[in-house]
């Protein structure tokens, strides 16, 4: 219900920490409550009353005085990156990542398990196998780490904590993953679509502060998008924001499963490259397209090919940058966004040549190419941004309430 | 800077105040103060001090008691319509339209003006000359008018309050128009895109508020989108949210200046339709497509052979919504709304055909049709969407700060 309803002076108090903790997070030094006063622009008193709360629970430490002329030396606050801890577990198709983050966002132990299975059930005991091994081998008190956060492909149901029928996951149909998961980790479970969490993780660097909004494009055996605004993942009225797939951008490419004709789905994923490779005759023969590990390494070998100065391989990724720089504009001109960033489990073998190539072919076809140009970049967090992203919505929950936590609910 | 602060108190009194006068605004027999605390989540106490301030300033008034058993009789709170007006103009390539609302949100004069010419100088002139004999023709105090919103085709430089270079105006360039409206008017003026302004006053309305979320689907000389999420007219980091033009939904279609094939712009506008039911032999001739009076008129011609029941009239209305059809789940995959709203002023003659053919076609192709289908449904506010959504920019500035004014800017 969209009625706008008064402000809740408690939740605000939840939300003036979260200011401050998020503050404090982001500098590297650590901050004195003289530099939070600044910085958050609350009072003295609440700066005081809040930090002491935080120092009580262990969220923060003092870290060392700093004497500047006369008055009272002032005192390092410094986040205590081992207060708490998250889980995040990355599904997909290729690859199950589990990552076990502090709590300033850097990531302590890493797990990564290839698995050709499919089977839903096994798929989960790995998940919640890999997620105990992580924990066990980081030595983390159980009692510290906040809960699991899964990224999974999308649609998801978010009320059931269902993954629907993921293209790429056969068998897959409403599996109750959420559940799953909690059951047999014990853990709080939060369950987001994968395009989402990666652009939560970004979001969690800081690293794109500076702007108001960021689109991330996520390259996976998938193509999703996802959006920060004003610091928050905007996650759509189902958490279904950013399907991408059916978005025409070859009127000349292959039919597609939805009826059209040059989808996302069958021009710029990595089976649609490497198929369109094969068919060039780029390789002796062509891999199953549903064999997501042969696409990938047929993917990796090209990029090889084209790096060694090889032209057929060369003209494949530079097509394979053209159909992308037809999807971005339709985003960027749609959201309006001061940024694009790049990333997702085929972003580092794809980087080099995208980002040469995108934005010159990006800003030709941008709506506001009068007014100025988006800057295009690559993820900061790496190849693992979908678990990293898991473990920050974890870690969101906990420590950031919203804006519109502001707001009473019914 | 997308650093978060802290909130401020002051503001969230302006806040609350809002929140107050938004629902004695949207209950048709006004409030008591016992309903606005359930209504609003507000103590009794902050209810009794805003509503005072209210009825201090006029814009609240005291109507009627209510004595509902034991205890003291509750008095009703009503808006003030008379308080306080907005004046809103649409800058349309076919027509200049003007409107007057009071705070109510109810339209208290009109006035559209019908014009060939394109000079923006003269254009101006004849926007500012309409809004005095608007204000004039109502007897309005000039001192009640809030300001003036002015809609106009996107993209738009926010900054200069200027309008850059809409495809149908031509010979505007980087029009600043704001500033030309404000000298001229002596008010206050505030630049909004066309599509935005549309949603804005479809949301003031307050049929939608059920949802979370509404898509606009903009059917003017030019489509477009916009998005009402969370009760907030999203705009972008330029105000420049929902530019569709060069999404391709038809992949046999004709060319486009962007160097596509088959986009938005070249076969979901009014004079795509008209070309294209030209180029069937449906008219003897071709009318200029610049011609936006002759496209309109062709259009309204089509609508009604069709309605009479001639097939080749049909079948160009059902080709039309077939590639609307196309462009609408994009958006709403991408989104991720709750509802899809049609407005602009050429939905009235397209509406029956649309709402007919449209839900079915749209529903196919959503990514989360398997969790849920997405209703179509057509302005309330009827063709003069664009000049009414610009007066509720002005309103909504002056009466509604929004959850995000509660944090500190720098």
């Amino acid at each position: 219900m969209a009625m706008r309803r008064g402000t809740n002076l408690p939740r605000m108090g939840d939300f003036n920490q979260s200011v401050i903790l998020e503050a404090i997070r982001r500098s590297v030094e650590g901050l004195s409550r003289i530099e939070l006063v600044d910085a958050t622009g609350l009072s003295a008193q609440t700066v005081t009353n809040i930090t002491r709360r935080l120092l009580d629970e262990g969220l923060i430490a003092e870290a060392g005085r700093t004497i500047n002329g006369p008055g009272k030396p002032r005192v390092t606050l410094r986040l205590v990156a081992e207060s708490r801890f998250a889980v995040g577990v990355h599904l997909d198709p290729v690859v199950i990542t589990v990552v076990l983050l502090d709590m300033s966002g850097a990531v302590r132990r890493r797990c990564a398990v290839r698995t050709g299975d499919k089977d839903p059930e096994r798929i989960a005991d790995v998940m919640a196998r890999t997620v105990e091994a992580v924990i066990d081998d980081s030595a983390v008190d159980r009692d510290l780490v906040a809960g699991v956060g899964v990224a999974a492909p999308g649609p998801l149901d978010d009320e059931k904590g269902a993954v629907i029928d993921p293209p790429k996951l056969h068998g897959w149909r409403r599996v109750p993953l959420r559940d799953v998961m909690a059951d047999s980790s014990g853990f709080e479970v939060m369950l987001e679509k994968d395009t989402v969490a990666a652009a939560l993780g970004e979001q969690w660097t800081g690293r794109w502060a500076a702007d108001r909004s960021f689109l991330f494009v996520y390259l996976g055996t998938g193509i999703g998008a996802s959006l920060v605004r004003d610091a928050e993942a905007v996650r759509g009225s189902t958490r279904n924001f950013g399907e991408v797939g059916h978005i025409i951008v070859d009127p000349d490419g292959p039919a597609c499963g939805c009826g059209g004709r040059g989808c996302v789905e069958v021009v710029c994923t990595p089976q649609a490259i490497v198929g369109r490779a094969e068919r060039d005759g780029l390789f002796d023969d062509a891999v199953d397209p549903d064999d997501v590990q042969a696409v990938e390494q047929r993917l990796g070998e090209l990029c090889t090919r084209a790096k060694a100065g090889e032209e057929g391989a060369s003209n494949a990724i530079r097509v394979a940058a053209e159909h992308l720089a037809l999807l971005i504009p339709v985003l960027t001109d749609l959201l309006d966004v001061d940024r694009v960033v790049l990333g997702g489990p085929y972003w580092e073998r794809l980087r080099d040549f995208y980002l040469e190539m995108l934005p010159g072919l990006v800003h030709r076809r941008s709506a506001t190419r009068a007014l100025r140009s988006i800057p295009i970049d690559g993820t900061v967090v790496g190849e693992d941004v979908g678990a990293v992203g898991a473990a920050c919505v974890v870690l969101d929950a906990v420590l950031t309430p919203r804006a519109s936590d502001l707001l009473l609910e019914d």
